[in-house]
């Protein structure tokens, strides 16, 4: 249920494929070796799962005892899920990988590895990974480990994918990504607690045909952030023994800050990754971004003068996803027919470390 | 502080050595495409860091009123590592990652990428490279992330850094693993808790030159033993909100079922990655297993029928020191010359999850 159904998208595919003409007219040298290399990648299929549990702008309202309007005015959310008790977070991931492989139409046992890209673990030993192999019922001995990248996990598990794929180690690769924001909220901190959804988002990859694959890959991580956003707590770093307190193990954020960095090295960022792929943003048929919040969106969209009409947003619908937000957009780009065989996708984001990061994928 | 300084190494490397030509002679097609791919890979330099409270088996006799003889005899430990509050788990890391720089002899800001891969990170979010790369003062904007497959954190990592650098995306990587066990013991449980020591390593990689690198990798995940190693907080899983205990946040293992599972496991695991290397276990000039525990290593040296003379065991001076295991040893073999350019190491282990991991190194 996104908002991507109206835009006349048509047309804008038709301009960024003239675009690419254009390009390939303008740059012959494109394929021979000035750029950093393509990674050859191929999107068999995506899935996603919903959380359980719907919970519109006014019941959570009702919830937090505030007037009505107030969780829309504060989060730009209407509605968004959250996992109910039962569903635990490996579940969720499952049940999105399981609907990228009916997707597929493939067998499970097909699966070569399994990266989990989640932003928060299920628990702090084993992996995330091992949980999700088996709930999706993945052969005994399937190789699963974990990738984490905070917010940005699924678009460094798609470059490390590429990269297996490439050297021939794996053939088929399933990346999953599952957050269950709901369980680390500090409700007494409403910038930070009304932003988020639950959710889960998968794709199962191989290497790709002719010139489908990873354009160029971008990541900066930028520590003096790593404050910003955080979760204390889950480690070795705060621990109950230490005299760690319950707070220590909800999110808390500095916004304003995180805002502020990200828009200061954003535009760099990204103009890096389009040398990099040697295009311009005009051949970027649409924009998958991080689904961070209603503020931070608008703020990018306008600083990086991106046309909104490229954009997937499905955050007033399912709020910031943490990791699964990419996969889970990319996922609705691709339902809806935004995106899909022959087009050019741009996968970017923030994610708490402070990490910048995308990719150009062309389909 | 090892013991292999009195091992004859000559005359080891030139029964690998001679392994090695026998092979060359009998095995026309090893480098004609028959086998996996083999992944060029340059160990540049290794590091180490050592925590900064030593922890005798006698001084843990009295802090926990034993009778004297009972942590060696309960651990086969002497003396291990804690890390006392002033440390943080990624100020250690920062502490390897100096020492393989230095080691290396070259300039921090060369690193193209920071993979963290420990066993459990420092807090719940952000990753823990993103901590290890701000204490390790890497130029703002170097890109870290984790890799988390337990034990074998560094295994995954290093093929994970070998497919990135044979993809051309970095030139110079650094993997580090460092883990603090000590926060989440549990003291009244002895075989669990007395076979640890907090640590960490570091290795800095590049494309191999010739010869040089992963001749085959092997990772076989079986999620039946998920729940014999585990801390089920730290994450989503079981939270403080949903009645998370103390206990929740401490290391539970059931080391007679995950050797059990282990021991069934490895016989075939390691013929696989044997046999995908093209060699057999003659031509390994040293084994650089993980140091999962005394009784787990002698177990696993007699099934597989290794030679004792070729493993390198820090065990009884380091404990089991989780990620930070297999590093920690590869580091001594190197430092001690064990191992060096031209020779062959076997790097393998079990993890939490339960995993098997392996890589043979050409170096």
């Amino acid at each position: 249920m996104n908002e991507q159904g109206t835009i006349p998208f048509r047309k804008r595919a038709l301009a960024g494929a003239q675009a690419r003409a254009e390009e390939a007219r303008t740059d012959p040298a494109l394929s021979a070796g000035d750029h950093p290399p393509f990674l050859s990648l191929r999107l068999l299929a995506t899935g996603k799962a919903e959380a359980d549990t719907l919970m519109t702008a006014a019941m959570l309202d009702e919830q937090l005892r505030q007037p009505a309007g107030y969780s829309f005015k504060m989060s730009g959310i209407r509605c968004r899920r959250f996992s109910s008790a039962a569903e635990s977070q490996s579940q969720l991931a499952a049940r999105a990988l399981g609907d990228a492989v009916r997707n597929a139409g493939v067998d499970p046992a097909s699966i070569d590895l399994l990266i989990a890209a989640c932003g928060v673990q299920e628990q702090a030993l084993p992996s995330t990974a091992c949980a999700i192999a088996a709930h999706a019922g993945l052969p005994a001995g399937t190789p699963a480990f974990d990738v984490n990248a905070s917010c940005l996990g699924f678009v460094v598990a798609l470059k490390m994918a590429a990269s297996l794929l490439a050297s021939g180690s794996y053939r088929r690769i399933a990346v999953v990504s599952a957050d269950q924001a709901s369980h680390g909220l500090d409700w007494s901190h409403p910038e930070s607690s009304l932003i988020f959804g639950d959710g889960a988002a998968a794709a199962l990859v191989e290497r790709g045909q002719g010139r489908q694959g990873i354009r160029s890959f971008g990541y900066q991580t930028y520590t003096e952030g790593r404050r910003l956003c955080e979760i204390r707590g889950g480690g070795t770093g705060k621990t109950l023994a230490d005299g760690a307190q319950g707070a220590d193990f909800l999110f808390s954020m500095n916004g304003k800050q995180v805002l502020k960095l990200a828009l200061q090295k954003m535009p760099g960022f990204m103009s890096e990754l389009l040398a990099a792929a040697g295009i311009t943003l005009d051949s970027i048929d649409v924009v998958v971004p991080h689904q961070a919040s209603h503020l931070g969106m608008a703020h990018m969209i306008r600083k990086m003068g991106l046309d909104r009409c490229r954009i997937v947003d499905i955050y007033p619908t399912h709020g910031n996803q943490v990791a699964a937000s990419i996969p889970t957009a990319l996922h609705e780009a691709l339902s809806s027919g935004l995106l899909g065989p022959g087009r050019r996708a741009l996968l970017i984001g923030t994610a708490a470390g402070v990490s910048l990061g995308g990719l150009v994928l062309d389909l």
